[in-house]
């Protein structure tokens, strides 16, 4: 494996690859086993694989985490190494933006919901910061986590929207044993949080029985995993909401593919989690992609 | 020469090519001696010559001449072929845009002066329709007139801010014997409106020579090149400015590398044309590109 950090010394790698396709897993580090399994489902499909970690200062908020993001180069490294990631691209801050950006890449629509509501400008990061490194790696195959259902639908619009010769994959999220979605931000709980941070996990579970069951109003559902979420005291709703999917379009009845989505502070802490769901006459089953 | 219509041809073709490199001439028609310097500038550095044309509604405001812009197909494709071009790319408005795009490209600071104040919107529609065109031509090079000097700006940072593996390529204005710049929308103007048209060349060119002079107070030049339009009653001027190029900034000295642009109005026909300067201690020089 082979470590690269600048874009020059990437470009004439890349320039060697003849036949061969590149498949690419963008993260900003510190790895779980929800990252090595994008990088697994991305060897699937292509010769070469490319892991990029980069915390990207364009896509957090003033007053937002990006200076205490968790950071450990050397394990994540490791795991990428033991994953069989081909080359990992870390390139710094200067590399990326050597000057600040001028040029912005926004989506309409799609943005102005969920996490979009409470991280203005998040996605515009995310959408500039994704353009950008789809024109350095120039994958044929990008591979997203359903962990960020709202990101996998912008980078969705934006591959489609501007032509972007890439191929979205798009995988389900990895869970702990009880239910909790992996993130990097985990590891910001203490232990009693940790044990409360079900809670996101079990009202969308509660919810996708309730559709199951035959509910179809989206406020009622809507309404009890709210309720869900508010018996727990240290849990600070930010949104709970049903959407189409992946439209993210306002819903009366529960029809169609739908995102049930939540988002809960712990102290200091933001945590989200979704799940995907297919609601038809017949039956009501549990999805991922978009 | 062959024409293809669209993405997917296109993409194919392009995967055809293994050493070979691609040069990009993007056009919006009605092909001019402009045009053909682009295509023979590319050829100078590509081994496939692409031209495409496409009028893009994204770029014209709602009062401006979208419908009315002229178009000549076959023409166009007889002059391409007759200068060599390889591959004609013409998609039709629903190949580009099969629904409307949600994702907007928008470069900050170099797109609100000039033809940026009075055509709204116009930047972030050319940004995009280039960004598109650029992830399906995929060139090398692609190669842009100095007519068009804001629109090079924009480019620039596009292809900077974004990482675009193209290299970007200005080209002269071509002018007519009297000093016109060549433009598709020249053929708009009637005799008389033609016949003085020559207007915006005089202009800058006294503007040049009264900084060659040593002029260097950025006002008294404007002022001056403002009254020398202002002399011909039919033209109506839309802006006079000076400014820093490629940055667009405002200057009251006038020093290092400069932009001189005018945009008058002969009727509905809005005209633009420009220098670009560079202005040291010891010498004053016409240039051009960025």
């Amino acid at each position: 494996m082979k470590i690269v950090r600048t874009i020059q010394e990437w470009r004439s790698i890349r320039r060697s690859f003849e036949q061969q396709t590149v498949g690419f897993v963008p993260t900003m580090g510190y790895l779980h086993d929800g990252h090595i399994s994008l990088i697994k489902e991305v060897q699937q499909h292509a010769d070469i694989t490319v892991l990029s970690i980069f915390v990207n200062p364009l896509q957090f908020g003033q007053n937002e985490d990006y200076g205490s993001y968790p950071r450990d180069e050397e394990k994540d490294t490791n795991m990428a190494q033991l994953a069989g990631v081909d080359y990992v691209f870390i390139p710094d801050v200067k590399e990326m933006y050597p000057a600040p950006t001028r040029t912005k890449v926004h989506i309409e629509g799609i943005t102005e919901q969920l996490c979009g509501r409470s991280r203005p400008g998040h996605f515009d990061g995310v959408a500039t910061v994704v353009a950008k490194l789809f024109n350095i790696i120039q994958p044929d195959y990008a591979c997203f986590g359903q962990k960020d259902a709202q990101q996998a639908a912008v980078i969705h619009q934006l591959i489609t929207d501007l032509n972007i010769p890439v191929e979205l994959i798009i995988c389900p999220t990895i869970r702990e044993e009880d239910g909790l979605a992996r993130s990097s931000r985990n590891i910001y709980l203490d232990s009693e949080q940790r044990q409360h941070a079900t809670i996101l996990y079990e009202a969308l579970r509660d919810g996708f029985k309730e559709v199951e069951a035959g509910e179809r109003k989206t406020e009622t559902v809507k309404a009890n995993m709210f309720k869900k979420i508010n018996s727990v005291s240290m849990a600070h709703i930010d949104y709970v909401d049903i959407l189409s999917y992946p439209s993210l379009g306002g819903l009366s009845q529960l029809q169609g593919k739908i995102l049930m989505a939540v988002a809960v502070r712990f102290g200091a802490t933001r945590l989200i989690d979704n799940f995907i769901i297919e609601v038809n006459d017949q039956e009501v089953t549990l999805c991922f992609g978009i």
